[in-house]
């Protein structure tokens, strides 16, 4: 297959032109809508050309930036690139490269931190301004214009309907296959006109397999062959199994207790290595026709996918490693049917993450006695990626869960804080804390309850009396014994952690 | 009408007794669950009859007590009584009774703060244990054993149905008029087999109106004849009327640029002296056929249906003052087909939050500078009266307002802190603070952003300087530049109000 064969329509094989070509169309100062979710389906090529154009601009004395809007993060073709030439003013909703992390926490960058399900809708609201160009990478397009989605579907469809102008990326690395597998939902409405979202299972399709596209606004077609940013896979270390193992025990139990159907319920999993841990923990369990309703589909789904326990995948958008890209292009036939891929709005819709039921587990930065969950800031002023999904499906989850290491710097800094330093799941919103020391369950209980349990099960060893200590004090002194805070010491381990690199009280600040 | 004329059902007749003898069939120990929202509908002599049965035990030197649930708030009869008596282990989700928050301020009652939607679920999933009793006022039984629910509906269905015991309360105070109005959905199932739930108007109706009940469970039915706690409406003061007057303001700039119709989108208000001056300037406003869907009916919507502004309210329960309940009483025919009173987990459901677009108006306790807000605890340990349903409908609404007074105390407290105490509301889902100062719309900004507005439209001319000094300082010395934070001053001015009663730096220190 060439790529022309992949631009079907006649009207937009006439926009064929280079990147750069593409990226002098964007006016200076244009707020961009590109494709792009977790590195997967991003454009490869337009971006970084209009970020050498920004630098060219820089270097004539006329800097100029845009205001980037994507799904969630992309690649470093995208955020490095024009964070480098320092071409962004505002960037929403999700980010998560090292370049444009440093350009926002040195403050030359604003960022907006946004649910990943509100996006279009704020977008459509008219919340976010105007959005003057879309930049969305496909996999083909059809005669009439529509086009076939690439990897992820994000916000694609919001972008293409809002922009005045689109640039399409044809990425003919994309496997053409991918067609049939997107579930594109037009029935998104304005209140006071919205209907129910109908659907009651995680592979329901109530959609178009395409993307309309008004081929009037194409003012470029760029042709590309990469690969997505596809992240080489970190292998499970000992606290990641630990981890998995206290969730699959909890999990058991449920079910036990009937309060889990023998095939769980929809599971939704953040990326990363806790979270292949558990996937790889479920694929090895003893659940079968386990079903998933997430944001991205990862290597570990893919393992469970192909071992049969999990039966089918509701997702936006892939987060695959260069294994797993070839695992999923070499047995697309097997894949097909199995997977579905949505717009985020959808996919983090609250209304069926709470109708499905969703088990959500999510990684996060820190939690406090309280069960207050931050899994956006270091110190409480510096972003790490942003909050994603995670509010979406923790709020309205059957069962919000929170995972990570009890300890880290070799035992200096405690995941379990007396104060949390940034709250994203407040108390209300967190079911289920599990670190590789042990699991706390918070339902149904009271602050004070709670505090018990998580400095008991989930603190690290090295941190319990100094948890314990400071709870009693507080218990002791506090204005109000509902939720014991001290406000003078409770973000006193930050503020230490920030001067002496370590949050103990003792022994680093005697050095 | 008699009052044995309300109870239709002769099985149940036969079950009439004394409230004395209805509390003593209650097990020491025991889960109850009652009815009761913002002190509208709950069981007005059970409790009581209860609460003395406990004191007489205590003074026989046998202590017992009982877990609560209600659906929000009650009157004195019930949380009150109990809390007094010292009689309650673990309350929940709601409370505002003055001596029930002072015993869980000073650590002698455990209470868990749940989000009003999602209570009657988790009651479902078990995440609550057993639940042994239900209290329950209605309005009248039915032949069949079916009940005339009273002016709220709360949590209701889902004690009835839970509940191996049914204890009623047949109030012939309340209205036997309110048949009809109320629609009990019974389409609510556990996952994985839940549907949409087909509400696409405020006023739609999808359930029925009565209450079912198993005769078999119940083991007494009391009769009685006594008002709800309906609390003197408190007149609107100046600084009501200017955040009304703002929030007013704004509206007619979002119709006129055309992110809101004009006819808004419906109402979420809650209650209280700012909310009753919202009400009052929509009553005098320039707005048309509104729709109200929100928690409590209160006086001011009465006025906005009276003057046909408003066309049409649902809600979970009532919240009058003497004079509301006289003219809701007295003019039931004219209010009958406006209002639809229904389960608490429906009127406050993500789900149709967010389809119809709500516009959420709450009020807060304190925000901070980037937008975070505290509604539930006084200097982060001291609970108020919890989180209600702010978070169902801040989260999901089209535009999330919180307001309060811009300072308290004299202008010691500042409502606009460096960091909040407590978060409620986190950062991601508040779209507008209103003071009476002014409004800060904090849609589409950075926490950078945030801040310079909240700072210059919402903050106390006295806390103005206090504000900036902390900003700029956290900007020049914050280990990230995002969101500019020093931890170990940003409680200070909680610590410092709890030490000298003034959040001021200087004066009161130095006194």
């Amino acid at each position: 297959m060439t790529q022309h064969s992949r631009i079907q329509c006649p009207k937009l094989l006439d926009k064929v032109m280079s990147a750069e070509q593409a990226a002098a169309l964007i006016p200076e100062g244009a707020t961009v809508g590109m494709s792009g979710f977790t590195g997967s389906g991003a454009p490869k090529e337009v971006p970084q050309a209009l970020a050498a154009r920004i630098e060219h601009s820089v270097a004539q004395g006329h800097p100029f930036r845009i205001n980037l809007w994507t799904g969630a993060s992309t690649g470093p073709e995208i955020d490095g690139a024009l964070a480098k030439a320092n071409g962004i003013q505002m960037r929403l909703p999700y980010q998560s490269d090292p370049i444009g992390r440093q350009r926002i926490n040195e403050g030359a960058m604003d960022y907006m931190d946004v649910h990943l399900s509100h996006v279009a809708q704020y977008a459509w609201f008219g919340f976010f301004g105007k959005l003057d160009v879309a930049v969305i990478e496909v996999a083909g397009i059809l005669p009439d214009g529509s086009l076939i989605p690439s990897t992820s579907v994000g916000n694609n469809k919001t972008w293409l309907d809002l922009a005045d102008l689109v640039i399409l990326e044809v990425n003919e690395r994309q496997p053409i296959g991918l067609a049939g597998m997107h579930d594109v939902y037009y029935g998104t409405q304005l209140p006071p006109n919205r209907v129910p979202i109908q659907i009651t299972h995680t592979q329901d399709r109530i959609g178009e397999q395409y993307l309309r596209c008004d081929p009037n606004k194409v003012i470029a077609v760029v042709q590309t062959n990469k690969p997505d940013r596809n992240s080489p896979f970190k292998p499970v270390d000992d606290k990641a199994r630990r981890i998995a193992g206290h969730l699959i025990e909890f999990f058991q139990h449920e079910v036990k207790r009937g309060r889990l159907p023998a095939n769980l319920l929809p599971l939704q999993s953040g990326v990363g290595n806790i979270a292949n841990a558990v996937m790889g923990a479920l694929t090895d369990g003893p659940f079968e026709n386990l079903t998933a309703f997430t944001e991205v589909m990862q290597d570990g789904m893919l393992g469970m996918l192909r071992s049969g326990k999990l039966k089918n995948v509701s997702c936006t958008g892939f987060s695959l490693s260069p294994e797993g890209e070839r695992e999923f292009v070499d047995n697309l036939d097997f894949y097909r049917d199995k997977i579905v891929i949505r717009p985020q709005e959808i996919s983090n819709h609250p209304e069926l993450i709470r109708r499905l039921g969703v088990i959500a587990m999510n990684a996060m930065i820190e939690a406090d006695i309280y069960g207050n969950v931050n899994s956006t800031h270091v110190y409480g002023s510096a972003i790490m990626n942003g909050i994603g999904g995670s509010g979406d499906f923790a709020r309205n989850a059957y069962l919000a869960i929170f995972m990570a290491n009890a300890s880290a710097k070799g035992g200096e800094l405690s995941c379990i804080v007396p104060a949390v330093s940034h709250v994203d799941h407040t108390e209300h919103d967190v079911h289920i804390l599990v670190t590789d020391e042990g699991l706390a369950d918070l339902r149904g209980l009271s602050p004070k309850q709670r505090a018990k349990v998580i400095i008991a099960n989930c603190a690290a060893p090295e941190f319990k009396d100094e948890l314990q200590d400071y709870y009693d004090r507080a218990l002791h002194h506090s204005y109000g014994k509902h939720t014991p805070m001290l406000p003078g010491e409770a973000l006193s381990w930050h503020e230490r952690a920030m001067r002496t690199g370590s949050m103990h009280a003792k022994h680093k600040e005697t050095v």
